[in-house]
């Protein structure tokens, strides 16, 4: 396939399910692959370099930043987190579809910079029902599923900067959709300049 | 449903096997119609006003011209062919997606009437296997496949005022190709306010 690929960006506010709509994605389209991020934090148990994660210093990192070698980064628990560029860059000129889970926030630069990803959001069929999730998992105390909910509701004011809508109530039914969303994109015409051009050159 | 439906128009050089593709597709997909179009020429045979064809006057016809309820026109053999606005917007309303096999002209102006239309170009996979089909219908001297070709040729370099590309190579998999674009086009954000709306009043 000479086509390039796609990055695909994709959001949800927490407890919706976007962990697993991707696991299954990926493992019912071959050509999608995560975004490997680059970090500052150490390596955990069997943890690879390139294949988890780029593990790197913080010069390294603050270099990246500096030389805008990253499409969103951030620092949680005096840890840098960040998105290479250039793994976006060398897997889509290789027509493979990388895929990036992100905050709303960092979604809209993204876009800025990379403007023809491709921006799903994902919804729980209801509030009720996204909180009903959250408190399944029992690992949250109750402030911590308020705070949650709070920060969802703000977040689904995002919407409007994706284009996409995926609401996952059931799993297999919202990978479909998302499936049905990566191919149709794959058929955008700008996406399909080689077709074309070797047609009107009326080579076969 | 309580979605809009979608406006889908479909132009391919003549040969690409457009009418082929568009049959099977609203086999598959129950929730798309063909557009019905006004004509001032007679019914034939067991043709019925509003299934096969909205029967009118050439008086009747010309008043729906001035009267802007055409989303596109033209006339052939002194009679007139248009499609009325009324017929789609009456039908998306319901949530039908309404189905526009047009030429490359007509879909440019019907595009700029309806600006949320998909666009839809079929391809075929070469020029020498176009060539092929319109000679194997064997209903066509060499000047007018010559012709046929050459005005192909011209009608590709439309192909960019279109969304989508399809190739049409073998016919299953175009018409699954479309069925994706419709499926992934009715996720866009802009079609599923409804749903985006609801979820931030928090109503179920």
């Amino acid at each position: 396939m000479s086509q390039l690929g796609m990055l695909i960006i994709v959001s949800a506010p927490s407890g919706t399910g976007k962990n697993a709509v991707i696991k299954e994605l990926i493992k019912k389209d071959t050509n999608i692959f995560y975004s490997v991020s680059a970090t500052t934090r150490d390596p955990r148990n069997k943890e690879e370099n390139g294949v988890n994660y780029f593990f790197v210093s913080r010069d390294e990192f603050e270099k990246m930043i500096i030389n805008k070698q990253l499409i969103e980064w951030d620092e949680f628990v005096n840890n840098y987190y960040g998105t290479p560029k250039k793994f976006i860059e060398d897997m889509t000129k290789k027509g493979k579809d990388v895929i990036l889970e992100i905050t709303v926030e960092g979604a809209v630069n993204v876009k800025e910079m990379w403007p023809e990803a491709v921006m799903i959001y994902l919804l729980p069929p209801s509030m009720d029902e996204l909180k009903k999730r959250i408190t399944n998992r029992n690992t949250e105390c109750v402030d911590s599923i308020n705070e949650r909910m709070k920060s969802a509701g703000s977040e689904l004011h995002y919407v409007n900067d994706y284009e996409y809508v995926v609401v996952n109530d059931n799993l297999a039914y919202a990978v479909d959709q998302v499936l049905e969303i990566v191919h149709a994109e794959r058929l955008k015409t700008i996406r399909n300049k080689n077709i074309v051009n070797k047609l009107i050159r009326r080579k076969k």
